[in-house]
């Protein structure tokens, strides 16, 4: 992705020296160790007590997400190569027979598999919508907050890519007006946020990762409208920052797909601003160091208060 | 499994009208409210605060697993029907096109999915013995505490039966002895933590639900051995009690598989309790009701300390 691949590599080297994440033979599956843990579970009491006053309601959703939704979700239409579905033995003994002698002889075991109805999460505030469907939204709309493991297809050595992440995601769903005017305050909010914790955080219009030729030209008319900010950090890079936080505006898609209505009776519309939790804890590493109880005093008293 | 459909689908019913529980398309893949989400970092604070003084090391993982650590660890020898693999889009532009046109009109579209290097975490233990790959052990041997999600493909309407679901988890690896000692303090502090909760909870021993003919006979001889226990309360049949908390005694299975080995040299044996974290919450509601504010005075004292 055009990151330094020294200072990726670097990044990894201490995060694993200094017990933070704890290597598996895959790439982007790591453990997380106690600190990094604790630090993530700071960061994430902070954005709570700054969402609180909004009064959001509180949901969470498991890694797992309904394929039908997922369908109706058009993720794979922009992003086949990054989603993940799940599949599962649902032979007999005779099969079960086949499927033991290919693993101990090392052979291939994918054609034993069949495809379930489920498939993982590609997007902290996917399953939200459904739980709307039909919906005539209160004249307030709605805000939900949620706290969802996020899975990504894309193996990579930088360890701020990985294939399973947690995003503390917040989604609006209203009139044209609430959402835009919900994004807005967000934009001044998500980058004061990381920048209280000491911080480089800085905003960008972003487009996202589209499949493919054609998503050259999705990703600049993305850009051109302004649906897509980012709140960025060298985490890794200088000149590639981090993105640790994004804002994605939906306009319809996401009421027409799943027919939701404002109380006017018009499609609703949505957005959704999430942060990466783990991308904002390795920011803090790389930024204050390896050892939180050295980090600066202002720093840890918004986390520790 | 025997319990009681009218049983289950009254807890159901309950938990999803008082909004602990918010439904969607598929079973078992539900998402969880506020107070549900409460209730269960109570009790999880609860875990932490009870297994504090045994100073285990704390570790998470995600929800995915390195294929090849599940493919050793010989839990599709016993269980392929609840295992979940994750397969991805690995196509170019006109495979892309295929599957495009394939999902607008309702078509099959597994065919177009590829085997990743991933599974789903089929136990919330199974990333950690990896980790201690070729360790010989410090004399006292290790101790983990984890909080993972877990996959299982058993869609139910029984919602204490989940496809995705949290387990609070300590895993001891040692000697025979170390283990066993272990073992035996567990089988009175699970019972305990439960009951004061004012949980009607009990341990039994128990087995695992091995696939096809030959699983009875595994079952039986894990019973006999005395391998698994279980702690169980009546939350959708009285006759079938739902297991909250298991223990399973690997004997030297992990230490083989992954070359573990204790001070003295030998092959190390491995235990693991595990909490399920939902299981406990909806027990909670089952035997005190939908409100935690008219909880029994004892039960909130210990899970709002």
């Amino acid at each position: 992705m055009g990151t330094s691949k020294d200072s990726s590599q670097e990044l990894y080297d201490g995060l694993v020296a200094h017990k933070l994440i704890i290597p598996v033979g895959v790439q982007g599956a790591f453990g997380r160790g106690a600190v990094f843990e604790d630090v993530l579970a700071r960061f994430d009491a902070l954005v709570s007590r700054v969402i609180a006053p909004d009064g959001a309601e509180r949901m969470l959703f498991p890694p797992i997400l309904d394929r039908q939704v997922f369908e109706k979700s058009g993720f794979l239409d922009s992003f086949p190569q990054l989603a993940g579905s799940v599949f599962s033995f649902e032979g007999d003994e005779r099969a079960h027979a086949q499927l033991r002698s290919r693993i101990r002889e090392g052979q291939r075991w994918d054609d034993l598999q069949k495809m379930t109805k489920v498939v993982l999460s590609p997007a902290a505030c996917y399953p939200v919508y459904p739980s709307f469907a039909g919906d005539v939204l209160p004249k307030e709309g709605r805000l939900v907050e949620m706290f969802n493991w996020v899975f990504r297809h894309e193996p990579s050595p930088d360890p701020t890519r990985m294939q399973a992440f947690r995003v503390h995601e917040v989604v609006r769903v209203g009139t044209p007006e609430t959402v835009i005017g919900w994004r807005d305050m967000w934009l001044q909010r998500g980058v004061e946020m990381l920048r209280s914790l000491g911080l480089p955080a800085r905003p960008e219009v972003a487009s996202d990762p589209f499949f493919g030729r054609g998503g050259r030209m999705l990703a600049d008319n993305q850009r051109a409208q302004e649906l897509k900010f980012e709140v960025v950090i060298p985490v890794v890079s200088e000149e590639k920052p981090t993105a640790v936080c994004s804002f994605n505006y939906h306009q319809d898609h996401f009421g027409e797909s799943f027919g939701i209505h404002t109380s006017e009776g018009n499609v609703a519309h949505s957005a959704c601003l999430g942060f990466g939790m783990e991308r904002v804890v390795m920011a803090l590493f790389k930024t204050h160091g390896f050892e939180p109880e050295k980090w600066p005093q202002e720093t840890r008293r918004r986390l520790w208060p």
